[in-house]
């Protein structure tokens, strides 16, 4: 019995350094779709939301999260993890970690869409109300006990909770901010490509990798070994799939397979099949992800149409791709999933929660950044985005004789 | 006895994400070692790579891999992952798992060597057959019970399996290609230096980390942790046997140690000690990497003698070192090896089943390029090769201003 | 009971190969945040380092830092890992390969600030007394039995016996090189940036994510997983809290939040709690990494004020963070600290272990670096300095045709 919770123990420990290493993941890909005059200022973003995410979480996420439930609204109880017990076999300050990591995730999918051209301190604001607030009482209806998980709601290691989540909360922030200078000049859309895509490739890798701790470490325990064993396959299947599918897709739609698609393919298969990742069997996972690939291309074009500038294709990946995901389930969840004789109830529940979920992270970050609008602005100044934010609000570059003009006129004169 | 199983399931699972985070190691590698107009390239085949592998491996590897025996050549069920029981105490799902990472691998080892000028579809084609055929077919007579496994051939973790089959497909790869324009002109060699060597160190660093869940989750099982320790341990001391003689020995042939020669030290101490990962001693570890570095100092030279080209030395490291380490095993396992007073029979099974698996691989092998070459060319044009494989093949630049001759123009003009 | 061990050679497993990966994440900082010229002479001495650290240890160090004990000094049985038996539960070789990869850290942040000067053979010479005798004495007085250890002094993790004997051997060595060509030149300080800061950003991330198999790995064992627990959870706040000081205390002193402090803000975080990651609470450990952070900034100017050249921080960093964490478990140790009731003692033992660590590490450092100078000089020439190490050292360019000015010319001309 002891021995159990130190296997399942040790299941979290390394689920919660890989979830701490997608954080790199974040880095590179962000870093790499950009350009080289803000990839200090989107590090330093990064390490922001990494370091917040575990103190406010202790403060006061995983309260509000995990806490005594009032109404199936939001937890009261567990500030600096005082006063809760949930009743868990492993310690509490595993299960606390694990959910710290987890929760930086959300924060770090806005840093990609908003990306460019966000003030650093506007920012800082907006994800400490996301971390304190925002992500809590989501997470609260759907793994606090709250009225989502009452419905039966499915999301079981956050496509909801944390990607679609990040995915809104981006869309809201890149729609506020407008598109960078340049990007939908004279009615056409400018591709701004990034300055390091290989870097960006890295980061995908490195997500992939920390998505098995992401997902796995969900189980909690690895106890019942079938559900681990399946969740990690589910995992590996899904985002191949993902791969191969906008592959296919550009190649036939562009005649070339294109990359940046072929990569953000990756990501959204792995954000398709994290809901379901416990529910679906590895063939369905190969499906849910395809799909996701294919959407993803056609969401990408989408978004550009209606001059939502994300630099990174954070919406498209982790927001429709968390929602589709989460839908998924009801269709092809082996336990109640439409596809196999479950019916359309758990369907409609997972409807129900992408939607109310989208609904509150859209008003709430809505609501926020206009706050902070008003008291500070969002928005750095023409000169300092034309400058570059690594500059402007770091005082220092990338590089300290490349990838910046300046400094290779320097050198040649 | 059930939590026994959680133990091993751990292990499984820490080492498949492990296992897939090589595949960054291998792009770095191949990235940093290569040009900057085909690092998107590059990119691309690797992601298809470890995306088909699982899917392939599902769909066919697995079976012919694992399924029941014919004749001690390949396997013949469990297409899917039905109608298979292999009476492991691990999932089904997790041995695949990790089994589908693994096999990925062999494919990467083969785009180093034919990068910078392969066509992208001769290389999905390639890949294709080496993963649903030419290695589940090896992997049958080492692992699934074929001719080779009843001979009591050793190959623990895959030198052969993995890293010499790749090598030699890669061999084959390289020979068809012929060498890079400029390369071997007028008789001489002129190196084609990779634009980021420090990326390159990086990826053998990742791989470094990764070959621990390589060697390690190979045991599948964490029951008897004097084996699991010593392979950790013996990975550990071979590659970095391989380092220090690779330093030495280019020290005192180039007067100064060498840096892509080091850092593809550590590469070949691994590959070396993988066959014999629990069958040597610390002190036989330590042997027989330092023997795989000298040796590839040598290959290296001959190889450019001969005039193949592979651009980041795959064949010598994964090809010609997969080959020494299995051959080790018959000199070095405690366990049967002739300087262990084990005889000569273990050495001669050893020769016989890398001799046999070269013949294999190589004849499969030139035989689908040859198949590929009829159908539709394996080669990229004179003009597309110049320009770079990721304008010409994908219509993207991997860096937007710099690393590109004409986008540096750009800046300055 | 075998079962026990399983679940904790599992875990010792992991760790090893994330400290082992710490090794990348020291690469990325070095590399980063120095110039182009010397990005594969950094590279080269890590390789050497991770190579170096396995192989003595198994060879000398180990026996050194565990075997029979002289007088609380030293320890002398148990080379080659033959005749010694330390009643532990993991197998010898489990515990070997972790020690191993400890030691090899020691020797890296050495690497740090001696680097753009120090010639490779003098550092190949200083490694290899670091190794074998400078690290294991330290390790037999704190963790193998020595005086300090019997004195009740506490470093868990190596706050004093890893981080501050490595800033220390790094400061003796700083000095006696002296600083970089035109660091201090006219008596002022001029900043030397780094050619690829992201790429240091990355490092510190990598090394963040290894260090939860440095904290926790120190552990031995799952079976208290309370201990376990609370290990990572301090890791994850305190160096979370270091990362929010820095940015607060350098946008309050700069008027903009400084990369590179806060870069190095999460380093010194991890450093500061490291001695005490099992014996500070959640809290304490915020407040700790927290002070850290503050403590960097000011240690960072003190040092350029006395003209010692650090090219990335590791003084400022390792040794007086480790220094500075290691006397914070005298006052914060929840069992035994002076603001929890424990009086002074703990504290007055904590203060005699790290001067005595210091004091050893200083005139062992200096006396080894004097008889190198003596023997072949330590720094090299002023041409080999300006033209790089890369190219002076071991004759390649890291990168092919960029970041090197004759290169850009070439492309340009």
């Amino acid at each position: 019995m002891d021995l159990a919770i130190s296997v399942d123990t040790v299941l979290v420990f390394i689920s919660t350094a890989l979830v701490l290493l997608m954080h790199a993941g974040f880095v590179m890909v962000e870093v790499g779709f950009n350009r080289e005059k803000n990839a200090l200022n989107i590090t330093m973003k990064n390490f922001l939301i990494i370091s917040l995410g575990p103190i406010l979480f202790y403060l006061v996420g995983f309260a509000i999260t995990f806490g005594e439930d009032v109404s199936g609204l939001f937890g009261t109880s567990g500030f600096l993890l005082k006063n809760i017990d949930l009743g868990l076999a492993i310690p509490l300050t595993a299960f606390f970690s694990f959910q710290a990591v987890f929760a930086a995730t959300s924060a770090t999918i806005v840093s990609g869409a908003v990306a460019e051209r966000i003030k650093f301190s506007a920012f800082a604001i907006f994800s400490v109300v996301l971390l304190s607030i925002i992500y809590p009482v989501v997470g609260h209806w759907v793994w606090g006990g709250g009225w989502l998980a009452n419905l039966g709601f499915v999301d079981f290691a956050g496509s909801t909770v944390v990607h679609s989540l990040g995915g809104w909360a981006a869309l809201v922030g890149a729609f506020l901010l407008g598109p960078r200078i340049g990007k939908y000049e004279n009615n056409k859309v400018t591709a701004i490509p990034g300055h390091n895509n290989p870097l960006g490739a890295l980061g995908v890798l490195v997500l992939w990798f920390g998505w098995f701790g992401f997902n796995t470490g969900s189980a909690l325990s690895a106890s019942d070994v079938q559900v681990v064993s399946d969740i990690f396959t589910v995992t590996l299947l899904g985002s191949s799939a993902g791969v191969l599918s906008t592959m296919l897709v550009t190649a036939l739609k562009y005649k070339k397979p294109d990359v940046s698609m072929s990569l953000n393919g990756a990501l959204v298969g792995l954000v398709s099949i994290t809901a379901g990742a416990a529910a679906f069997s590895p063939l369905g996972a190969i499906i849910v992800g395809a799909i996701s690939g294919v959407v993803l291309v056609y969401s990408v074009e989408l978004l550009d149409r209606i001059k939502i500038d994300d630099p990174v294709g954070a919406i498209a990946v982790h927001g429709i791709g968390g929602a589709l995901g989460t839908i998924a389930v009801g269709l092809f969840a082996v336990d109640g999933g439409l596809f196999y004789g479950g019916g359309a109830s758990l369907l409609i529940v997972q409807i129900v929660g992408v939607l109310a979920v989208a609904g509150w992270t859209i008003v709430a970050s809505y609501i926020t950044f206009k706050v902070i609008g008003i008291l500070s602005g969002i928005r750095v100044s023409e000169e300092e985005e034309k400058v570059g934010l690594d500059i402007s609000e770091h005082g220092s570059y990338a590089y300290s004789n490349l990838f910046h003009k300046d400094n290779l006129h320097a050198i040649h004169d």
